[in-house]
């Protein structure tokens, strides 16, 4: 497309047809800005508009549109309107640290999932903590001024004239890659960045502002290079949801799960064996087993049957899967043995259908579904591990479904059902499902080349999601290469957003692998393939669960179920009668068999984050009965044995 | 040592003491034979005698006896007694093959486990399996001439000039090795042979013979060297036994558990993942989670904890352990990581040694108990490698226990107990308990050098072996590095030995680790720890099962437990009530909805290995009931559903 035509000073009085998300289609005049549409529609919904999405790409609302366009608005509830105003509050920093600092020179400032940053070369300026009040409140001084975001187009040359009088070699390094005609400045106020954009209209939407953080940065991320000052914020349109923001990250420090996991001996990790790779502690164990359980039972109502793979495999398997070499990176070196390399498996999914191909498959075989919780190996860099939320050693709740075109919509739909499923027995209310699609554009490069399975798929797939009421969001040209793909995003009890796990199509790994089965016809098909893993990994899905519950298992999940407390030695002998009785019945119990008071013992088992105490006393052991407590409910009265492990056996068994 | 003392022609007539295994002492003229001795207890036990245990070392029964001795007649049902046996056989093979094939020549001819082989350079000779008989007709012949097996000493100048002459470079090459003073040659009949010995008295013991089977073999071991012809026999002390051991032979083959495991969807293996990787298809997989249930169960029941490990550590960690260098051999080599090297684990220790260092540990703490069906890989030679037996991946039945040295011998009591227990559930009625001890010689060297620990936990183990009154025997020289420790083998259904799994005291790793634990006394201690894997290991052991049981598994341990037999499609809708019964109380079923005759279903389920099978026609259906039939029982008339449900459940609890 020649230069000319993209630049937006080019006005004519043609009419253009802007297709709204509702599919309703107005007409408005060539070089109608996005403002301009918003106004039209309601006054209340320009004055909170923060950008517009064109197309599929974001545009500023004051850029004009010259030619027919699908249209949508974006406003603070759109993850991309989000990521606007979280950018534009990374210029409105950029412009308070260049007012308070003049001379500093700026990296790059991106938006973040939850606020923003930038990298700045501080020059001979240093900055700490305490100098963070003052540059939010001269943000808040820039942000009344309401100062808007003017976009203009500008020519290398121009740019390049522009930075190198300021001496700034961080933008003239960005300069360097970038093409003429594509360069745009953005202006607010007395600040001016080479930016791409977009941007809100005017910094007076920033209302709430924290700067959170100071840190080091390399420069490009390498240790070789100088070192920046990064700044970390975030903002809000209002005073009410910082704070709400602010207080939902206390309590997630209060939760984090590596506090909690240490303080509850769920995991650790060790030098000598590695980093990321967390080693599972008994109660960690337990609450894996219990997972597995979980898994196990459901994945054998819905006809699935379980195989154990080795976890390695030859350099040729892989090869044949195309993980080598696209994804060699996030596999670990190969080890080499006897003249071949062998590679720890990444994915389950190769040594699946290996088991598929060892035997002849026949239609009437179909659907088989191959389960294994499967632990893989995959390569991070040391800086991006954390936790158990990135880790190196992943144990997938894993399995593949081998299917006709015909059986796919009743497993895609079974498989949603399943995630559903657990959704509510962990509590998670919500929850939203990712469908990315391919882009048509980049089919035979980033997607397989075959255009019709992509429509075929992308369309059965949107079907399930729709026929089964379950909320979801499509997102374009995020696909994985073999076929659609659900990620499943998920919130826990204090707001916080984790992406749990995939449910993916795949139409290629059947043809690589030579994989068929004889159809009814007696002719060989090849099968679709489910990739499914509602529970994600054990690593992260733990990770997830001691943040949601702060560490307070329910019952069915918690390591150590009951303490017993007896409010003196005498009462022993009754308390480890209970002891063994309950075991007996399968139930993780101990006894608090110190000599304390009984209110420290409720208060150490409370603190121990135990679900149910028994206190046990004269009246109790006379009545054959225990006094309940259950934690985060405070008392419960007394009741007796029978009635308590029957009580407790049923919760269990239904995980409430 | 003077060379002159050790000479047996030294004679004199001082009298020595002989210790019998009983303890009794008997003195004998010095120059006296093990056969003088054998004959002086017994004309009839002399007549079947083989060797001698000399202090430890096997002689030849007529050696001169010059000193003091620790003395043990060993006959057929002694393992040495049997090795001497079919290493003579070697030789009269040996004699044979010269006899007919003059000019041949021999490199080595060892006893092996089930009988002997020897490696021979046919020079232009070619043998076939139609030379067998033949040769076994000749080995009879020389047989009955009851040659002595005679033995010479002889310097290593003349033993070479004797070679030289032969041309024999096989063993002028083994002559290399050989110092002088330690040369002997054996002769039986008109073969002399350069062999360290021991012989059983002369060929008339050898009555039964069979030459099994033809291979290549290259000199060395090495493929770039001459190929040798190797020829495997079998011979036995009576025709009955040579019989006996054939027709096992016949079963096993009938029973390979490769063969069965196949038929029966239990394992493969494919090329791009590697060889000696199993691929645990969905029947196999059952089965590993039967057993891994009843591990969990009685570990659970015997205060275990369950952990879960990585399969990789640093290289730190394994040079910790002392397992790099000494057993880098037998591990993967290392995949460089960020310049570390990780190691796949060969074996769980470590790890679970950093799971009890990651806490502090108090005495009250202790016995601490890591369980985990941790999954190992270990190199084995491709040549090695054989079905389930020989695998280089490994599912370990893991435990260590971390315990005082008070709580030895009722933890190490514990083991065992759990090792019959399992016996007792597998119907393994045969087993021996193999204690290997260290050598005092080689403190310091091949073993730790802790002189009084190895005698104190020697002693702790035998003492609990008597206790418990389970069979074993003792082998000298044969502990680990790091402690005393118990091999057990166990005898398949059809008398094939297998060695199952181990049970080993460490004094060494506690503080290799620097672990400790806090006594009573407030001061640290080193635990001691037992390693213990009372399955073994999955591939092992499922192999061991499948011949023991001929892959008719029992009814709590198969994969498919029932098959319904409807006799025609009219029963159909009442057979898949009963599937669903079946299904809901977790029991393995499935329909034979064919249109085939009930002869022919019967006939197949039976052929398939399935346990029970239900017969249902217009009757059973009219009373509810079915016609049980159970795997190799046959019919067992008809019993109401519910009662066949519930006595299922009640033999798969009981494992039955």
């Amino acid at each position: 497309m020649p230069l000319e035509i993209r630049r937006e000073y080019y006005i004519c009085d043609l009419m253009i047809k802007i297709t709204l998300p509702d599919g309703n289609v107005r007409e408005y005049e060539a070089g109608t800005t996005s403002m301009d549409i918003a106004k039209s529609i309601s006054e209340g919904l320009a004055r909170k508009v923060l950008a517009a999405e064109i197309n599929g790409e974001v545009w500023d609302l004051s850029r004009p549109l010259q030619t027919d366009a699908q249209f949508k608005l974006l406003g603070w509830d759109d993850e991309k309107g989000k990521n606007t105003f979280w950018h534009s509050s990374a210029h409105l920093m950029a412009e308070a640290v260049e007012a308070i600092y003049p001379g500093v020179k700026f990296w790059v400032g991106p938006a973040l999932d939850h606020g923003f940053y930038y990298d700045i070369d501080m020059g001979s300026n240093h900055i700490t903590e305490e100098d963070l009040e003052k540059l939010e409140k001269k943000m808040v001084e820039l942000a009344k001024q309401d100062n808007p975001f003017v976009r203009s187009e500008i020519s290398k040359p121009e740019a390049i004239t522009y930075f190198t009088e300021k001496q700034d070699e961080y933008k003239l390094d960005l300069l360097n890659s970038l093409e003429d005609g594509n360069i745009t400045f953005y202006q607010q106020g007395n600040f001016t960045d080479l930016c791409r954009g977009p941007h809100i209209p005017s910094t007076g939407h920033i209302k709430a502002i924290k700067l959170t953080n100071i840190a080091g940065a390399y420069w490009k991320g390498d240790e070789k290079n100088k070192q920046l000052t990064r700044l970390y914020g975030v903002t809000f349109p209002n005073a009410k949801q910082l704070e709400e923001h602010l207080a939902m990250l206390e309590e997630a420090r209060k939760r984090d799960h590596r506090k909690i996991g240490r303080e509850m001996g769920i995991f650790c990790f060790d030098d000598d064996v590695g980093q990321g790779l967390p080693l599972w502690m008994p109660n960690g164990t337990i609450i894996i087993e219990e997972l597995e359980k979980l898994a196990k039972e459901s994945e054998e109502a819905a006809g699935y049957k379980r195989v154990v793979t080795p976890h390695i495999a030859k350099e040729s398997m892989y090869l044949t899967s195309g993980h080598l070499p696209y994804y060699q990176d996030s596999m670990f070196p190969p080890m080499e043995l006897d003249g071949t390399k062998y590679y720890l498996k990444a994915m389950n999914c190769p040594h699946h259908h290996k088991i598929f191909d060892a035997e002849p498959r026949s239609y009437k075989d179909l659907p088989l579904r191959l389960a294994e919780y499967g632990t893989c190996y995959r390569y991070e860099q040391s800086g991006e591990l954390f936790g158990l939320m990135r880790v190196r050693c992943l144990h997938m709740n894993d399995a593949h479904i081998y299917c006709t075109k015909e059986q796919f919509g009743d497993e895609f739909r079974a498989v949603n059902e399943m995630y559903v499923k657990y959704f509510k027995i962990f509590g998670i209310d919500k929850y939203v499902m990712r469908l990315s699609l391919h882009d048509p554009a980049k089919l035979g490069q980033k997607y397989m080349n075959e255009p019709e399975l992509w429509q075929e798929t992308e369309t059965m797939v949107r079907n399930v999601l729709i026929e089964s009421n379950i909320p979801f969001v499509e997102v374009q040209d995020e696909a994985a290469f073999y076929g659609p793909k659900i990620d499943v995003q998920i919130w826990s009890a204090i707001g916080r957003e984790f992406t749990l796990a995939t449910n993916q199509v795949d139409f290629a790994q059947g043809k690589r692998f030579g994989l068929n089965y004889n159809s009814a016809e007696n002719k060989p098909e090849i099968p679709l393939i489910i990739h499914r893993a509602p529970l994600g990994t054990h690593e992260r899905f733990i990770g997830f669960l001691i943040e949601h519950y702060a560490g307070k298992f329910p019952l069915w999940l918690a390591p150590l179920q009951v303490k017993i407390l007896p409010i003196s030695d005498k009462f022993m002998e009754y308390c480890v009668s209970i002891h063994k009785q309950m075991r007996a019945q399968g139930i993780r119990v101990e006894i608090d068999d110190r000599s304390e008071k009984i209110g420290r013992k409720i208060r150490d088992t409370e603190l121990a984050r135990i679900p149910y105490m028994l206190v046990v006393g004269e009246k109790e052991m006379n009545e054959n009965a225990v006094s309940l407590r259950i934690q985060g409910k405070g008392d419960q009265g007394s009741l007796p044995i029978d009635e308590l492990i029957q009580r407790m056996k049923a919760d269990i068994l239904e995980r409430v």
